[in-house]
């Protein structure tokens, strides 16, 4: 789009290109289940991510057909779950109508605060030069935040330092959630690799790293509190701050390994 | 806390502070409302804040007091409401029981998307050299993203570039709400400044923007293609990628002056 930059006092027309956020409904057998503004790309893969970290699948296999709808007002990403599944989410959706929405917010009281069940943190030992190897290797790899430096991104990277998959969004919980579907749906292993992620790391992202099963997250900028708390209950080890050449680590430093 | 910082490939001992998250949770005659991950400080503007940006509010003696009570799964703010006001916000509660928490987030539906109804944008114009003066005091003035790195900050700067307020928080949401209670306290009259977000400009954003009824946004970081719909739509000034000296002007560029 035409925009008008300063740069000094000199105003020159140039053009931008702008992260494109839309309201996406997830409707799950007919029924309007929540609205999240995202970037309308990996729709498939956020239908398989959102509904392992809400809670509303535990595999892959449980999702049949997903199918995007284009409405005046936004996007509805229809996903088709298998039977038995769909009874027990609109069931407990019946039960507790206040709880829509991505995780924390749209919760009404406290008592209702998500926990993760977490999965056994795998056993797995990461080199730094692999992190090191993977930060690079993300830095080419974000293409839409290149273009419109307004998303976030998030990747599964193997034990190597190579990059597997990356998806970028301009929410966090949303690049998170649409890097776990493509996982699932890959069926990739995650005893065989690390999780990056762009942005601060909330407790929501370590909430969805337990639910893939994650064993190590490295952030590029810093956790927060409940974050590092979430992390030690689940057994998963937290870096941040990651640059090419200095990294902190808050917990679980014992599956890092310095050399290659 | 304690941490273990890598330099290349040396671990070293070292401390770090971390951004304070913790669930909070806002009561309205002792109902229950929305449950918001917030950095525990100045929750008093948060009250005020966040009832003027979710609709529960219009003006600031509509809150007769406000309590934060400390529980042992988050806090609790309770904010007590003029009694037509706690009516009127019960009364619609009850009619729309899936729409709670941070505007976009807990609805189910796209038709329940917000749209804040427009103040008059006021006619303000703002000198280029007083946004470089905005951004240069806001630098100094994060303290608490200073230590953890962690944090968005939103201010509120006069024309001539002095600020007024700044608040911090874990949620640029939050960090903006906080803000726009504390201006909604103090009775600032926003047709004498103008805002300025560390964070991306999302839809969000923009909608508080209006609800405050500032008339100029500058970000630091870049806006998505729906803030810049509704910054059109309520006729606000948008800038964004801001540096000390360069700024991109997405829309409305007659409200800025290049000279002092």
């Amino acid at each position: 789009m035409q925009v008008v930059a300063y740069t000094g006092s000199e105003p020159q027309p140039g053009m931008r290109a702008l992260a494109v956020e839309a309201p996406v409904n997830l409707v799950y057998g007919s029924v309007p289940h929540a609205v999240m503004m995202a970037t309308p790309a990996d729709l498939e893969d956020f239908a398989y991510g959102f509904s392992l970290t809400e809670g509303i699948i535990e595999t892959a296999d449980e999702i049949r057909a997903t199918r995007v709808e284009a409405g005046a007002d936004g996007l509805r990403l229809h996903v088709e779950l298998a039977p038995g599944r769909l009874r027990e989410h609109l069931a407990r959706k019946r039960a507790i109508s206040g709880r829509t929405g991505c995780g924390v917010c749209g919760i009404e009281d406290l008592a209702e605060l998500p926990r993760a069940e977490m999965r056994d943190a795998p056993n797995v030992r990461v080199a730094l030069p692999a992190i090191a190897k993977a930060l690079d290797g993300l830095d080419a790899a974000q293409v839409l935040s290149a273009e419109t430096r307004a998303v976030h991104a998030a990747a599964w990277a193997r034990l190597d330092g190579t990059l597997v998959a990356v998806r970028e969004d301009v929410g966090r919980h949303n690049a998170l959630d649409k890097l776990i579907g493509a996982l699932m749906r890959a069926g990739t292993d995650t005893a065989g690799g690390f999780l990056v992620i762009t942005s601060r790391c909330s407790f929501e992202m370590v909430e969805k790293a337990a639910r893939l099963g994650a064993a190590v997250i490295v952030a590029i900028s810093a956790p927060t509190s409940l974050a590092l708390e979430r992390a030690r209950a689940h057994g998963i080890t937290l870096c941040a701050i990651a640059r090419a050449d200095t990294l902190t680590v808050f917990t679980g430093a014992e599956r890092l390994a310095p050399g290659g």
